[in-house]
């Protein structure tokens, strides 16, 4: 909110070179996040800037949600240990690192309370309570609210943080293709967030099965390539199968009076979606948004000499009461302090996707003088129909930017045929490499011991082509069959 | 979400003799709230009927802020202990009963951190850093989050319970008289949240000088009085003067370049909005609610038999088609395995502020039967404009919860001029009583001792019609001059 100096609107580090630099520094001169306390590495402040496009991510997926027959609900913030120790004996690998609340008022608790690390262990027998006839399913709930993980890593923001906002949903079905359904419907919905509201291309797959979330039957994932070469997961949506409902009883009465054990999922999205969006369109004069997103999608700066100030202010005002009444979110930016060179500075900092430039000329014929955020296209346009055409250059902006991020994306996806070349590959340009793959963990390893790389996910069936090879392929790794493509990637 | 049996959709309890537990009664068979897991006494699972009423609350309420200058951000859940400390020597009074996390992973941590108990205490540094000059104010920052006291006392929910959902506004200004503009808007929109949204009549004024905030130069509140007499602070608005800016050092420099420091001010508002909801407009049926917050204003019921079946189900879906596409939330209860009565009577317990009953009849004579929630009322209407009709009837509904809580709010507003008249007043009746009053706290004790009324609200001077009064009136109590009139209740 403070404007600062001059040089406080110059980001400094190189996108390509220092990327975590750079994005760290874009991050707090671009007002969106700050560090938390001293004594709390790991937590951030989330400024309005960035709470602003975290509020219109919601809006857009909670709608989404709604008109598929989710409700939003809200469960205690903390979670008895018993129901976590319950949750991992169930669940192999389920070990989280929690914060514990011991102490409350003046006196030690008898059971100590984790602060959710994820909620499923304190919703599923609630819907194991609400849940007794074939009538009352599907049950859909989601919440969303803050979770914290005390994982000891660099902060990175909306990266890496030891408390981060996120949604869950968690679901009950009758039958396992009706759940299936539904983790496939959750992750097309992540899908379109990032593809029609953040600009943002993903790759959707599942998780090989040796990584699905601990429990699971399917784990369902949305990949995001960031600009260092890496895959962010952006988005999981999980067919739990019956693992849960049976330990916490999740049973119905069918329509035969037959009981019966449901079929649950579970799936989310963080504010790791705010990192890949700023990440990934964000440059070297700062914050880059889709006009989806920004808080202002236009901004209008008035030049002017003395004689000219009334014409050109009257003039731009017209523009941005035009603009409002047809709902665009303009700001004019009238500031008599600042010259109109730091107001573009600014303004381009925190990411405003189009600058409206009036001066005299404008004035005198009836023109306006677009700028475009992403590449700095300059174009002159007539004053008639002003809102319109500034509809029709915001969803511009969006096309360049997605097309910009989807080229890059299909730049980066590189086939490899043995472990030198994926390794070759992956240490050259980063990126994904796909691999014939047999299948099995193993051959993962070879790839994952020497370069921190994975398998971040494997097409579905329908979208692999090496489903149904019938031994034409053979693995990467290990020379057997393979009838799956593997996704190489280093990831977040 | 179960529909249970018919026997669960009665309310056994007494609204007027057993309020407390008629209360109870309500939440828990309207499936608005369940209490939390064993070891978790105080903390309760809110059910998606009550969260998207919050959500409508919310949506109105921060339409409001942001059109009034409010950014929305997040800050951390915890807050180191030294912060609170450093509040508690500021703010003589504070001491919040307050949930530690001493542990995190498997270590414990350096610092005790608190569940944040309210924000001030880490949010009021960050606006410190963000207020540099006097461009940067007015600055105004609001979260909404959950917070946690560790209070020992009975679960009421919505009303008394260790976490509760909340917004904060913590803003910075340059000027006394601006924060105390600040003040009053927000106050001003509690008012418009309670009369406009929720149909709840409130008494606006400020808390004795011996009961603001800890801190706070003046505490303002709106006062909703609930259907056991007493008296629920149901939104407070604090002008803090410049005890905070001081002791947390928000400066800035003026057009002069002067150092100042700056006037603040904060303001809250809890679910116990939705407990004051759900208890005053409430009935032996059921849920009651205003159709500006129910999640679904109008329930059809089709009444058909096997020959008419066909004909009154085409024109009950004809009916909700139209009333949904004129943006009314409707639903039509189609369920063959239920009969009429049995919906009627969970639509009631449901809280649907009307229900459109169809059957041959209405059919044969273009019309629909109407059924107001609140009392009953039925009337026949046209099938023409039915959406015109049916927002009109929603109308009136509301207006008839208005009207009848004004009604008891004006009844339960008493005058009394000394000490036995108003224990006695306050004994038989509860509500409020005015009483002038010479502004000491001592006058208080002597009501407040033996009876647990206490003086919840003051009118502001330009209502109350004893200021300026010179002598006129005295204190209820001790006699001395009184220039302002005490109003005592009891209170939640």
């Amino acid at each position: 909110m403070s404007e600062g100096d001059d040089q406080d609107l110059g980001i400094t580090e190189s996108k390509s070179h220092n990327t975590g630099e750079w994005y760290a520094e874009v991050v707090r001169k671009a007002g969106l996040a700050d560090y938390g306390p001293e004594g709390m590495s790991g937590f951030i402040v989330t400024r309005p800037r960035a709470y602003a496009i975290w509020e219109r991510l919601q809006g857009f997926l909670d709608a989404k949600f709604k008109q598929t027959g989710v409700q939003n609900a809200y469960f205690p913030l903390f979670i008895p240990e018993s129901y976590l120790e319950r949750e991992k004996e169930i669940v192999e690998g389920f070990d989280p690192e929690v914060a514990w609340v011991t102490e409350a008022g003046t006196k030690e608790l008898e059971e100590r309370l984790a602060v959710r690390p994820t909620s499923e262990s304190i919703i599923t027998p609630y819907i194991s309570q609400w849940v007794r006839s074939h009538r009352d399913l599907p049950l859909r709930v989601n919440q969303w609210c803050s979770v914290v993980r005390w994982e000891a890593t660099e902060t990175k923001p909306f990266f890496r943080t030891k408390e981060f906002l996120w949604q869950e949903g968690h679901t009950a079905h009758a039958k396992s293709e009706d759940a299936w359904e539904e983790t496939m419907t959750r992750l097309d919905q992540y899908e379109s967030v990032y593809e029609d509201f953040l600009a943002l291309p993903v790759l959707k797959g599942q998780k090989p099965d040796h990584d699905t979330f601990p429990g699971a039957d399917t784990t369902t994932t949305v990949e995001a390539l960031m600009p260092d070469g890496k895959s962010v997961q952006a988005g999981t949506s999980h067919h739990l199968g019956q693992s849960f409902a049976e330990a916490f009883d999740i049973t119905f009465s069918d329509e035969d009076e037959e009981e019966r054990v449901a079929h649950t999922t579970s799936w989310g999205l963080s504010w790791r979606a705010l990192g890949a969006l700023i990440m990934t369109h964000s440059d070297e004069q700062g914050l880059v948004l889709p006009p989806t997103v920004a808080p202002t999608q236009v901004v209008i700066v008035p030049i002017w000499q003395e004689d000219t100030k009334d014409d050109v202010l009257d003039y731009a005002e017209g523009i941005a009461d035009d603009l409002e009444a047809a709902g665009v979110r303009v700001e004019l930016d009238d500031r008599d302090e600042r010259n109109p060179g730091f107001k573009f500075n600014e303004h381009e900092l925190n990411g405003v996707p189009l600058r409206i430039e009036i001066g005299p000329y404008e004035v005198d014929d009836a023109e306006l003088t677009l700028n475009h955020r992403p590449d700095g296209e300059e174009r002159v346009v007539d004053r008639e129909n002003a809102a319109d055409t500034i509809r029709d250059h915001l969803d511009e902006v969006y096309a360049k930017l997605y097309a910009a991020a989807e080229e890059t994306l299909d730049g980066e996806v590189r086939e490899a045929d043995d472990r030198a070349e994926i390794l070759g590959t992956l240490g050259q340009h980063g990126g994904y490499v796909t691999s014939p793959w047999c299948g099995d963990e193993a051959c993962e390893e070879p790839i994952k011991e020497p370069m921190a790389a994975e398998i971040v996910m494997v097409p579905f069936e329908d979208d692999d082509p090496l489903v149904g090879s019938d031994g034409d392929e053979t693995c990467a790794i290990c020379g057997d069959d393979a009838e799956r493509t593997a996704y190489f990637a280093k990831s977040y």
